[in-house]
């Protein structure tokens, strides 16, 4: 059977897998450290950052901790960041500014194209640990035509809880099988798999910045190099 | 103070405000009617249905029904108006082709220019009793520019129940007068204004065919003649 038969709607990861976290993160931390003339190595920075995120989100997927939206996991894990780092000389603006800056990630380079080739065929929507309104941010500054947001918010907890992939045939009208995940991280597609979604990886070997992509080790449906070869492989 | 002052978000009623439900529905009848040879007043026939709109939706919110996705009021209704009107020659086809119509309403002609406009400043987001599913389908077929599809169903109930303004600023993260409700329908934005929100009449007079506009007995921050009027005096 084709990858594309009967297949409706794309639910996409977003960070990592639409957009470059790492270079939008440390593009603006080297803004903020040359205003305040210090020195960081804004890609370690981006990278030790990010690092803090999964665990932050199981503490909270284990009830350890309230919930609460991803920018308030942003801030309160860069308080931890700046201390360990000794960047005590950054102000409250400055923090601020930081955390605003995941909502405005540059896309990866195909991203914005191969999503309009999808969008001619399939519906796309994220599902992203990115709250409603910080993905409403993401899509207008880097020009994504989603048709839908959908976010880990609406049911207030994160990724890989089940109740977050089941949003897509919930809400979407669609058999699970008639939906496909569409993400760089396994542990996010293997989750969508457990809930009956088809499953696409796509390798994004810059996503910590190293050129190597992660070890694919679960059985997908698709396996891209990036978006407009998801759009050919899916006939779009 | 200027009407646009910190204003950020609009949410849009959809059918009657954005779209026309009147001509699509009736376009739809009036070619079913021809199939099957039947003699029907399209336009009396979409007014009919619409009618049985909100007694539903009251029968709903009040909870003499168990809520259920505006597809199936409008197949429970359209059930009722066949059997009232002796189009039993009607099949289930027919019937799912009418409910479906709904899905594919044209907009009215100011609508996309008049978004695209007002997207320029300002986050656009559907506040409508249409499903998650349903308003997708609609914005694609129209060219809809919104960011964002927020639905009566992420709350189980329907307009004017206060939850359904809640969750703009619940979602958006916007205080409630950061936001408008744009509607042709009174009730919608009394209810709007109700929580805090600021509100937009658009005059849609031909929403029932009849060139009338609903009667405005209540105070609103804005009337417009129609989107690109809207965006005129909202600065965009």
């Amino acid at each position: 059977m084709a990858p594309e038969a009967d297949l409706k709607v794309l639910a996409f990861d977003v960070f990592g897998t639409v957009v470059d976290w790492r270079g939008g993160v440390a593009m603006e931390m080297a803004a903020v450290a040359n205003e305040r003339h210090l020195t960081v190595d804004a890609g370690a920075f981006a990278d030790a950052w990010r690092s803090k995120y999964l665990p932050y989100l199981n503490r909270i997927r284990s009830g350890e901790m309230p919930w609460q939206v991803l920018d308030g996991v942003h801030r309160a894990s860069l308080r931890e960041l700046v201390t360990e780092l000794s960047l005590q000389s950054l102000t409250e603006a400055d923090l601020d500014r930081l955390v605003y800056a995941w909502h405005h990630l540059p896309a990866w380079p195909d991203s914005a194209e191969g999503m309009s080739r999808l969008r001619s065929r399939y519906v796309l929507s994220t599902l992203s640990n990115g709250g409603m309104a910080h993905l409403v941010d993401l899509n207008r500054a880097a020009f994504l035509p989603f048709d839908c947001v959908l976010s880990t918010e609406l049911v207030r907890t994160y990724k890989p809880d089940p109740r977050v992939y089941r949003l897509v045939p919930d809400l979407l009208a669609v058999r699970p099988e008639q939906s496909m995940m569409v993400a760089s991280h396994v542990y996010d597609l293997a989750a969508a798999a457990g809930q009956g979604m088809r499953t696409a990886f796509v390798r994004r070997p810059q996503e910590w910045g190293t050129g190597k992509t992660e070890k694919l080790d679960i059985s997908v449906d698709i396996v891209a190099d990036d978006f407009l070869d998801l759009a050919s492989q899916l006939g779009a």
